[in-house]
This record gives C-alpha cells, sequence and structure tokens, in this order.
C-alpha cells in the first residue's frame, strides 16, 4: 500500500506552478507529498516541460522526496488522486486578450472575470471543469477538487450544481490581499484583526473586528481616504466614495470598484487600451510570462523567481496550499473561499455557491454565518448571483437567448445593440473552445459578423511569438 | 346620517382631473358618490379654481347631483372621507424638468419615474404622503387611499412601510395600455385574453393565455416584431431583442426598455434633449397642460377635451375609477396594481409592494400568486426592489450615504464622480422640498457645488409662462 | 373532428357518480359534454354497472345527448380525454376499515385522512395515481386532471412533485360546507361574504370579510359558541377553544379538531368504536354504500336520491362539476382547491401543493396571495406540510424509515413502541396494495407481526355481504 | 484605571457556582479575573451567603487574588461589568416542582424545559431577563450576557426579540455530554472527531466526521445500541428508533427522546412520579441540593466537591467558563451555543435563535452554517422554534390565548381540556411570578379553578425544610 499525497495539477504549465511548489515544500511535514502529477494539452506542451522541470528541480533542492510527472494524458494522472487543483486556462493568454480587446474595442470594460470577458470564460471554462468531474467520479471519487480557475465563483457553482461533486472548493487572492494590507492602516497586525467575508467571487465585502470584540471597520475606511486598501495589483487604484463605504459599514473588495466607480474605471481601461505602450492587462501578462519561463528555463534555477509576484495572482497559490494542507490536517484554518452557502448568506438559496469566510479542515469547508444584508448590498449580490446562473446555464446548454440575457443583466455592460454585438463577435472569437453555441456562430458567421481589426492585429505579434 | 361617498383628491388642480370626473361619471350607478373635494396648494390656486369649475360643469350637465369643493385646506378636506386619490405633483413641473435635464445635462437618463429623476421624485413626495397619512389616521381612519402619484410603486410601499397604513392601492396605467394593444397583435378581442402581471410599477413582467387555457405569450412576442406593442406615449418605441423575450417567455413593460435597451433609449432621449424643437417630456407636458388649461376655461367647456388622451397618463383615471368602483362595490374586477405583495412574487418579501395581477373588492387588493421567476428576471426584480427601499429609507431619514447607494445600485446611473455630481446637482435644485436633506445639501452649496447654466436656462421661459 | 367534451371518471363505480352526474347535467349548458367514460377495476365490476346504468338513465332523463361508457380498460377511456377526474379507492371500504380499526385497537385515532391511516391511504393511493399519469402523458396529454380521492392535498402535491403533471386540481368539499354553513350564524347569505382560504387540504384556516370590507371573523367566532359552524357529516361536533379562535383571529377547518382537542376527539372515536352498534366511519359508510346500491339498481331511478347526502362528501362532486366548467368555460369562479402554492402561502417552499382561495379558469387555478401566518400556525402547518412531504416520499420509494419518520412526526400518533406496532400492522394489513414496501412486509411477516383479532372480525361480516 | 475582568453571576447562591469557580480558576492564566460579584434575591440570602463563602475560600486556596463579593443589589453589582452570567431559577426548586407535578397529576410529561413546565417556566424567566438587559444598557453596556437559566434558547432568542441585546450567548450542557460520550462507542478520542449541531435548546441533531472527513455518523448511531450515548443524567435512558436514525443520519439529543419515544418517556415519567420512594426530578435535585450546602457550610471546604455533578447540568459551568475565555483571548473554540441564526440553519429566519455548532471568540459566537435540513427534521425544528416564539410573546404580553396556542402546538402535550386545564393551574401554582397574566390569573381564581391536593402536599414537606 502506498503512503503519502497524490496531487493533480491540471494546467500545471502555468507559470504560477513554482508558486505551487513553493507552497507544498513549505508544508511539507504536515502535508506529506508522495507525487506530484503536472497535467497540460498538447498546445501547452513547451510550457508544461519548462516548468515540470523547474518543478522538480525545486522539489531535488528540498529535503523532500517527491517526484514531479508531466502528462498531456488526464486520465493517467487522475487515477487515484488525493487532491486535484485546477488552474487551466482554456484558449490561452490569447483567449484573455480577445476577452479584454474585443469589449473594449466597443468603449466597455473588457476583463477576464468581469463584464463580457468574464462572461465568455465562463462559457470556455465550465465545459471543461464538468468533463474533468466526470473523470474524477470515475478514477479519484474521494479526491477533492481545489480550483482556481476563474471565475472561480461560476467554476465551482457548476461543479456543485451541474457536475453534482460537492468536494471542491473555490479559491481568490483578493480576500488574503485585503487581509494582509488593511490592518496596518490602523497600526495592526493581519493577527490582530478578525475578519468576515460574504459574497461571491470578486464581490465581496468584509468587517473587522480587533480581538477586543471592537468592529474597527469604520476605523479601516476612514484610513483607506489616507492611502492603500490592498488592491489587486491588477485594477487601477480608484478610491471608492467614503460615504457610501460608510453608510454600509463594510469594506468592499477591490473588483466592487468595476461596480461603484464605474466611469472612472472604464476610462482608466480604454486608456491604456488606447495607449500602445501599456496595452491591455493580458499583454502585460503574456509579457510577464515570457520572461518567467526565460527563467525557468535556467537549469541551475531551483527556487521560485522575485519577478512571478508580479503577476495580480500573488499568494493564489499559497492559499491553494494552505487549503489543501487544512483538509489533510484538520487545521481548522480560516480562509475565504467559495463554497456551498448552506445558509451562511442568508439573501441568497442555500445551494448557491457563495465566497465566505470559512473554517477549512477534514470536512471541506464550514462557512461563517454572516447573517442578512442590508438592502443595497443584498440587491448587488442578487443580481449578481443571478447574472452567474444565467452564464452557467448557458454555458451549459448553449442557449443563446440566455447569454444575452447575462449581458443584458450584467452591470459592467449597457444594454442593447452594441453589447449584442459584443456578445456575438466574442462567440466568434472564441470559437474553437464554445461547441455548445457551434449552431449560432455558424449563423453569426454567415450572417457577416466578424471581428474588428484592431483586435485581430493585437494578436497578430503574439502569434509570432 | 349622510349617504353617497366622499371623495378627496390631493393635488385636485391637476389636468388629469376631467379625466377623473369622466370616469366616476361613467360609473355613478355603482359609484354613488356625494361629494368630491379637489385639495391643492397655494401654488396650484388657480390651476385648481379652472379645473374646479370645469369638474362642477361636467356633473352638472350629468344627471348626477355631485357638488365639487375646492380648497386648499387639506384637513377640512380629509374628514370623515370614503376615498382619497392622490395625484400631487410636489415641485410642479419644473421639478420634472430638473429630474429631466439636470442627468442629461451630464449624459445620462433624465426622467420621472426611472433612474436619477426618479429617485429624486421620491424623495420629495414620500414625506408629503406620510403626512397625508398621519392626517387620515386622524380624520377618516376607515378611507382607502389610492395613490397615482410617481413613483407609484415606492409612494405605496412607503406608505405601509413607514406610514404603517394598509389600506392602499397603488395604480398605473401601463398595464392597462399593454392589455388593451395587444390583443389584435394576435387577432383577439381583450376579452379573450387572460393576463398575468407580476413585477414592481414601471418594472413587471405578463405572460397570456387564450381562453381555452394555452399560452399565447411567444405568438404576441412574435407579432411584437410585425408591429406596435402598447408602449407608453412617453417611451420611446425601441422594440426589445426578440431572442431575449423568447427566452424569458415573459412581455416586459415598455419601461423595460430602458433597462434591456439602455444604449438605445438613452441616444434618444439625448437627441430630444439636444433639440431645442423638442425638449424633455416635462417641457412637452407642460405645453400640453398649458393648452389644456386655456380649453378649461371655456365656460361652455363641459366634457373631457379629445387633448387630454395626447398625455402619458391616459387610462391613469380610468384605472382609479375602477379601483374605487371596484372597492365600493365588491366587484373582484381584474386590475394591476401596487400592493402588498403577501407571497404573490416569492422572490421578494411577503412584506414588500409589487404591482400584480390583482382582483379589487371590498377587501381591496387580492393578489394573484404569480411563482417564481427564472434567475434572469429575479435579479433585475431583486436589485431593483432593494433600490427602491434605499430610495424610500433615504426619503425618510435624509441620509446622504444611502441616497449615494441608491444612485450606485441603479441601472440607469453609471456610477462614479458624475453620479455624486448629479445627486449633489439635484438635492441643491429641489432644495425647498427636501428639508430632510437640508444638513447636506447647506455642506453641498458651502462647497461651490451649482446647477449648470443649461438647466437653469431651460426653467426661464416656462417662469415667465 | 368530434365536439364537445369526453370526460373520464377513474373510480367510476362509486356511490358519489350520480351526485356528479347531476352536476353535469345542471351546469351542460356551459359545459357541453359529449361522453363519460367510467372506469373501475374488475374487483368493482357490479357496481360499475349498477351504477353506470343509473348514471345512463339519468341523462336520458335530461334534455341532453351524451353516452355514458362503462370499462374496466383505463388506457381505452383515457385515450383523448378532455377531463379526468379521480375518485377511487384503492383496497375498497375495507381497506378503510383496516385504517380506522388498527389504529383505533391500540388507542389513537383511526381516520382516513389524518394520522395512521391518512398516511396509509396515501402509500397506496400515491403509486396508483402516478400510474394514472403516466397513461395521461401518452394519451391525453393536454387533459385536466381533478382529483377527489383522498387524501388530496397528498395525492395532488405528488401528481406534481413526482408525476411532472401540473395540470391538476385537487378538491375537497370541506371549504364549500364552511362557506354554506357560517353565513347564517351573523345573519348573512353566502353571496354577502368574502372567503379566504390558506393551509393544507383537511388541515387550512379562513378568513372572512363582509362585503363592506370589514372583517367579521371574529363576529363568526364568537357566534359558533351559540351553534353549529359547518363540521363535516364525519366529523365529531366538538367546539374550539373560543381563546385560541380568538387570538388566530381565523377558523380552522373542522379537521382541525383533530389537532386542537386531541384529547376529546381521541376519546370519541375509542367511544364509537368500542360501541358495536355504532362501529367506525367506514362501517357506517358501508352500510350507506350497501342501502344506495340498492336504490340505484331500481330501473326507475334517474336522479339522484335523497339518502346519498347522508355520506360526508356531500358537495364534493358539485365542487369538482364547478371547478371543470369554471376551467372550460374560463368563468373565474372562487373555489377552494389544492394547487401548487406559488407564493400564495409564503410560509411554505412555492413548489409544494397548498389548499386555498383560487380563482378558477381557463388556466387552472389562479391562487390568491394570503400573505404570511402568525407563528402558531405557522408551526402547524410547516411540520403537518413536512409530514406530507415524507409520507409522499415513503410512498414512492418504499423506505420504511421513512415511514416510521412520518408516523413520529404526525401530532396524531403519539411516538413510540405503539406507534411502530400500528404502522407494522397496517402496512401487513395492505399487502397486496403495498409493493413499494414488500420487502419489510415479508421481513415483518417473518417476525410474526400480526394483526389483532379485533379488527380481523370487524372484517368478516362485510366479506359475506 | 482597573485592569482585570468584572464578573457579575446573577443568581449566584445557585449550588452551580463553586463548579463555575473551579473553571475559572483552571482558565485563570487567559482569564484574569479581579472580582467576582455573586448577585441573589432576598429568598436566597442564607444559601448566597454559604456558596459565597465557600466560593472565596476556593480562590483564597488558588495562587489568584480574587475577591468575591455577596449582594441582594443588582444594579451594585452590574455597574462597569465585563461578563454578565445568568442561571437564577426564578420561584426556586419549589416553582419547578409544580412544573413537574401539576402536567404529571393529569397523566402529561412534566419537566422543567420541555413540554407545559418549560412553558412555565420561559413565562417566568423571561420578564425577569428582560428587565436585567435594561440595567445592562445602562450600568454595563459593553458587557457580554452569558446565559444558562433554561430554558436557554427561549431566553436567549428573548434577549435579542424583545431585549434588543445582541451580546448575549446561551449555554448549555447537552452537546458536551454527547461529544464527550460518543467517541468511544467507536473507538476514538474527542478530538478525533469533528461534531456539526444544529437546531434549538434541547432539540437538535449532530452530524460527525473523522478527521480524514468521512461521515462517522452512522457508525455511531449503529454502535448506539450496543451501549450508552450521552444522555444527561436527568434523562431517562430510552433508545431512539434505530431506522429511524439510519434514516436521518443525524444524531438527536437526549431530549428528542420525548419526541421520538413519547409513550415510553411519558409512562416513565408517571411511574416515578408515582412512586412515593423516587419523586419528580425536582424533588431529586432538591435532596441533592441540600446536601450540597450542607456540604458547603464546611468552613474546611475549598474545593468542588464530587457530589456536585450528580446534578444533570454537570459541564453546564465549564461550558460556560470556556465560552467566557473565548470571547475574552479571542479563542476561537467550537462550543455550541444559542446565537442568533444568521442563516446558519436556513430552515429557520435569519434572526431566530437556535442553538449551532459554533466558534467563540472576541466577537461572540460565529456561527457555522449548517444547511438545509430534511423534510422530517425541518418539520420538528419549525414547529417547535413557532411554538418558541408564541411562548416568548405571551411572556412578555400575558396574552392568555397566546398562551393556550403554545400549549396545543406543543407536540408533548395532547390539546384539549385537560391542557387547559393544566395551563390555568400553573398559572394559579405561579401567581406570585407572573405579573403579566395577573388579570387572567383572578379570573380563573374567580372561577374556582385550584391545583391538586397532591400536588400541594409534595410542597409541604419543602416548605418545612
Amino acid at each position: 500500500m502506498t503512503t503519502g499525497i497524490k496531487l493533480v495539477t491540471i494546467g500545471g504549465g502555468s507559470s504560477y506552478t513554482p508558486e505551487l511548489m513553493e507552497g507544498f515544500i513549505k508544508r511539507y511535514e504536515e502535508l506529506p507529498i508522495r507525487e506530484i502529477w503536472l497535467v497540460d494539452i498538447e498546445a501547452g506542451q513547451d510550457k508544461l516541460d519548462i516548468v515540470g522541470q523547474m518543478a522538480q528541480r525545486m522539489w531535488d533542492a528540498s529535503p523532500y522526496d517527491v517526484k514531479v510527472h508531466m502528462t498531456l494524458d488526464r486520465r493517467e494522472a487522475l487515477q487515484d488522486a488525493d487532491f486535484v487543483t485546477t488552474q487551466f486556462r482554456v484558449g490561452l493568454l490569447d483567449a484573455r486578450i480577445k476577452d479584454e480587446r474585443i469589449p473594449l474595442s466597443y468603449g466597455m470594460v473588457g476583463q477576464e472575470t468581469n463584464g463580457a470577458g468574464g462572461i465568455l470564460k465562463a462559457f470556455r471554462t465550465i465545459p471543461v471543469i464538468l468533463d474533468i468531474v466526470e473523470d474524477m467520479k470515475q478514477l479519484c471519487p474521494d479526491a477533492w477538487l481545489v480550483n482556481f480557475t476563474n471565475p472561480s465563483g461560476m467554476v465551482t457553482d457548476a461543479v456543485i450544481r451541474y457536475g453534482k461533486w460537492d468536494k471542491v472548493i473555490g479559491l481568490c487572492n483578493v480576500p488574503v490581499n485585503a487581509m494582509m494590507a488593511e490592518p496596518e492602516l490602523i497600526g495592526k497586525k493581519p493577527e490582530e484583526l478578525i475578519y468576515s467575508f460574504a459574497g461571491l467571487n470578486h464581490f465581496h465585502w468584509h468587517r473587522v473586528h480587533d480581538v477586543h470584540g471592537q468592529d474597527v471597520t469604520r476605523d479601516i475606511i476612514d484610513k483607506m481616504y489616507d492611502g492603500d486598501s490592498g488592491i489587486p495589483a491588477n485594477i487601477h487604484d480608484m478610491p471608492f466614495f467614503q460615504e457610501q463605504l460608510q453608510q454600509m459599514n463594510l469594506i468592499p473588495c477591490g473588483y466592487h470598484r468595476y461596480y461603484y466607480r464605474a466611469e472612472e474605471m472604464l476610462a482608466h481601461m480604454l486608456e491604456e487600451y488606447r495607449d500602445p505602450s501599456v496595452g491591455t492587462r493580458a499583454e502585460q501578462v503574456k509579457q510577464t510570462e515570457a520572461e518567467l519561463f526565460e527563467l525557468y528555463k535556467d537549469p541551475n534555477l531551483d527556487h521560485k523567481p522575485e519577478q512571478l509576484s508580479k503577476r495580480g495572482g500573488a499568494h493564489y497559490s499559497d492559499a491553494a496550499c494552505e487549503t489543501i494542507a487544512s483538509i489533510y490536517a484538520n487545521k481548522n484554518t480560516h480562509i475565504v473561499v467559495s463554497t456551498k452557502n448552506n445558509g451562511a448568506v442568508p439573501d441568497l438559496a442555500p445551494d448557491d455557491v457563495v465566497e465566505v469566510s470559512a473554517y477549512i479542515g477534514a470536512t471541506g469547508a464550514k462557512p461563517i454565518a454572516f447573517g442578512a444584508l442590508a438592502p443595497a448590498e443584498k440587491g448587488w449580490l442578487q443580481v449578481m448571483k443571478n447574472m452567474e446562473l444565467c452564464v452557467e446555464e448557458a454555458a451549459v446548454t448553449g442557449d443563446y437567448g440566455l447569454a444575452l440575457q447575462a449581458f443584458i443583466i450584467n452591470p459592467l455592460i449597457p444594454s442593447g445593440e452594441t453589447a449584442k454585438r459584443v456578445l456575438d463577435e466574442l462567440l466568434i472569437a472564441h470559437k474553437a473552445y464554445l461547441p455548445q453555441f457551434a449552431d449560432k456562430i455558424a449563423e453569426l458567421e454567415a450572417s457577416g459578423v466578424t471581428i474588428k481589426d484592431e483586435v485581430v492585429q493585437a494578436l497578430q505579434p503574439i502569434h509570432q511569438a
């Protein structure tokens, strides 16, 4: 009988993988890994080889004897797995560029998890994750799935709702960043504050107490107007309205800027989009990734390079490693995760996936009941969750009318002819990854819908690279 | 002991009053009115006199002996009233011009019930209706309040929630128009179709069956793309996306255009706003009203003039008269009204006011349980109702942070600096009618916020008229 | 092409059938029936022949040309049906005797719809109604199912929940009786009062208003203590506590006596049970039925005999005929029916079947939203509905543990060893009709569980008859 | 400025107090108490003196310098308190004897927290706790209230709902006992199992997992039929039906025996009641208490005597001390407490008090979201919570009709004339502590209602003691 954990990472060729390895090495004593399987698709073979060898070097430089396998055969990897992490990106960064550039070419928010881009990313990702779940049911029915593929909330919800797979936890680094950055605003250390989060992935709020039980949310809010507030590297630093935050006495997450300061966020994105020296976030990431893979090729490099932290997802992998260790060792760590609501956020249905403060242990996530929200937060939450439900169902069924409904209800997409055009172009642009919409895409193509040259051209230099 | 009904109309100097009189005359046999009290404020004295004399002439020309009283003393009028109708407009049409022009001057929807304008209209109206309710508790505790002052849904909700007055029904002419216009699209008469409405005022959907129980909603939807679909005179005729309507298998109300075709509706409003020969809706109405009052002055006119139907509110008064007659004579008529939910729309709380199909009889409105909505409609409904709750609470408390929250969550107001500026200018513009916000307004004025000249000028010719 | 309605009655050999015929003859002008199919099982062939010939004589004596078919072939009858009514009794009256006598033999309520007997009746009936629904899906997919087989609420709920058949209405005569009996208590005629019912079948409450909108519930409550209150013939006339009714300001249905006056109801049932000259209700009904069938044999009898009204179900058939006529002719009649909640009773889920005031028209039942109940009524309602859900699931799955849970949660069954014994004996007694429980029944029989002699003996004379 | 904690114990003269002292002494390093105030009423002066001196001796024998104050002046004690614990018993043990004997004299469950007795205890206790809360608002507005006065759930709910005081936690020793007794059934230590509780005080269920995340609930259930299962000393050891527990896959608390094995529990209670050598639980406790106070008088006794554990409430005080230490030191301990639901049990309202697994830290209780229950458990839970709401409202208002409703809906009280008689006698018996029901009690007395001699006599020897 074998001992030790078999861990599988789908999308293992990601530039994040070294951070994941670092996290596992750091936690080896409580999380005794036996073997790691990095899985990727054929188009990612080169990156998988580079990062896989890098990963093996990291373990070899550690005191631990762990074998890193690289494979394109997902089913081989999943056999008898204990933990499966998913960090794949259907369509790679080029797909993200389209998610960003097509909306921006029409003056709308172009972003990979919010607005039109996030919807399309869900359309591409959900069918793939449901395939993975079907494999897991056969090959490793006791394994935990730890997802950090975006849009993490909808993907996790779809795994439970459509995949009927409950052993899943969705992760995001946004809450971690807030809990690391905010305490110093009021002269505290992270361990001196008590955080309570509730909402959805990239759409949550939190309140904060000190260890004397005093609510210090207002103190942090007021200090935010003197300095920095834990905004992810990939979100423009636009302050919220102080009166709004004081009224809610909650701190929104960084992504709320898209909703609470729509005007300024859009203006900033369009500015970057139009400035060829900046480019969209995907293009910046693509550049960073290219640099990272150059570094990873160095046969002498056996630890995570500093440059990795420039990516927006810093701490993502740390959250993932801590989650896995907490499940394995029943640590009961407070982590903010996407998990089945079970009532924690009573303004949504008990079977909706939400992102909340939870204690992570051997049974997975135990969400903390947050209580009812005030009307403004409740209204936002309900419209966003119902938007997610439309997106998920459209992703599963390929129902174009429902895709259109999702676009129209999405608060970042002004409804109308342009919204429909953006949807149509995105469907065409991602045709290869959207078999569920094949008929509609064929109809759109036949009717002459095409993507703007400025988007096509943005992809050129990348294809040559 | 007196017999016959005492009816009080607050805002009696309205140009709608003759339509109301016509409706009561037509129903006199089932609704035996003894006396009608038209109440208005000092600023409306002239209009009250004109329309009051016109109203008396209408009754004198009828077979019925009804006395029309005109008064500025609301409490005198309310004493022992049986029915009270409210059709007042706090700040008159000049306030509506500001509600329209200030948002439009910043490129946002300017409209009296939707978006920023609707919020400010609620801020002005809710304190006044709550005063009226306090008077009614003392002077006519058994009377019914039939409200058709906009925003009718929020006003009705505030009467129940904050005024603790349950004998209220809110009315709107939008459903009536749909039920009159749609049948012919599929070759039917109104009495050959069965309508089921659910949602909020100016934000509801309906489904339609024929008398054989077949759902004909889809038939009407498809026919809508060949012709007209019961759009109120004050809404630009912009078709919905057919795929969206087919997906929901419900027909949205005309006002949904602001939400489902935001781009085109805004473009159209801005076009009219910028064309001095057209002007905003308030300016058009002001012109219509001036013409109507000229007609009403004619001492030989003793029936409703044809021109009155040019106003968007046609059938409003008819709905009001039918509602009152149905209560009085326990007629159990199907009317779509704003009333306490009681579960009819299970996606909202039982004590929220909703606008639904109801049977109107001696106990008021008996709402028909519509059942749960699909995610897209549910999300829209919940965000709109919670927006309403923020507006109502801000109207009662004068909480600026909450007013800002209402602006930010409102789907027709792009959040950001401009939204805040629009709120601030509107508060200043309506200063005289917003005592609850007095401190904040003073602060804004002190900080130098002023209204654009183009708005101020739009009011000039009207003041001279 | 044929014209006129094809109506099918399953359990057509019932002694109620002549009342049904009378109801249809009375309504022929608005409900033009072409043919009636009375369906029964082989064991009921004789009764079917007698009552079928009687039914044909009734139509022949009317001005209308309607053919009454008698058949044991349910599928032949269902082909192209327009309306299907169900009034069958699985196991005939002998089964009812067991439902009554086995619990009573252990000192518990023995009754065909409440307590242990009602649960067993559901176990026998639900599989059969689900079979009928499967036939209807194939043979008459547009037909309406009008059920008055008891327990009417659970049967109707199972048709929707497990049968996935929405075109169903469940009926009961209890509300009709209340609406006919109560008005005179306060010197009113039925048409002078407005009734609002909400709850479950045999477990609902109502409030009453007069045509001036005044709540007269309290007046009726207080008058109930001077006289009769619409108690069904099959419920012992035991008054409720006046203080309780005043507190709730609602009038419970007659069957609430079992729950609100458990002590006295049980004592009365046991007294009748122990008195051989009285017997249980089933035995009384059996006697009545035998007399009725003697009458029906008379070839000169062509109208409903007076004696039929002695059965508890009087007005049942009238309610059924009126429901069918209201659907067919879109009459919008107020009838209290079991139908999908849709929010009408917000303390239960929108997809639970409830019994409520509804307007019946071409689209079926439009339930009136009743609003939230006070805690005492809410608690009762929720425990009863959840009991029903356990019963239905056990009926479908044959899960013994769940059957036991249903017994334990049922307020009329004191939990413990005796309750389990009663369940076990009932399962054995109804073995022929409970294939879903076959394994458990075999196990019980093997372990030596048998039915008391006093129950077996009660069945003897009946078998000889 | 003072340092260290001021702790106030209301009902400080209780025989439990030494256990509480022991708990605080054990935790002094993490919970630095400065002074303890034991508060009691005049009737308890003697016991207060005895136990207070005993308490002071316990501290004096410890390494810590803590002053124990004894007072009858509650307001003096509450001034600037940090923690207030409540363990008072309105009417002392004689009241409990009445709560037990009066129902039993009519053949009903007589118990201090369940059935009629629990309702009357709530009637006596809730007005007093609300008075305490009013004092706390003035004198120690930042203090935490830790309640272990029964019925702990209703008392805690009333503190939040009617007292509008959120800093409260309700405690019970039942969950502790289960978590200590069950693990060994399956060969585990307490720290090797993960417990999840949900429900109401004395009416909850739990599921159990091992540290590998496997659900071991069924293993424990099956082992329960070989041995003991953590049943409180004051509950007769009557096993649940194994099929029922297997079906729910949850373990009920010991008090569920009253509901799931009503027949046997009642028979056992009546047997004890009728056996003069046993007596009711109150009488047994009274004897134990008398012995304890004899021991406490010993000026040499300075530690908790062994005999104290004979009382049913063992571990109660330990739970209380751990709760207080967890709040003070932000320990995040898993404790099962009565606290505001906030959605943790989604089948009840977010603002209902429930008893659930929670992590206790500086902000109080963070309840773990348990998720929706299956119908049987849901039905039980909802009827019990609504019963509690009736009791609380009747306790506050003195509404007799509502008290009757609470009796009728309570599953342990067979409704009917006898139930009403029991209510009436209990009201009279507790007259001195029920000012809110004064008018009704006077009416009952005038109508000749009296308590049975057998109850009066049971109190005699005690009065002499």
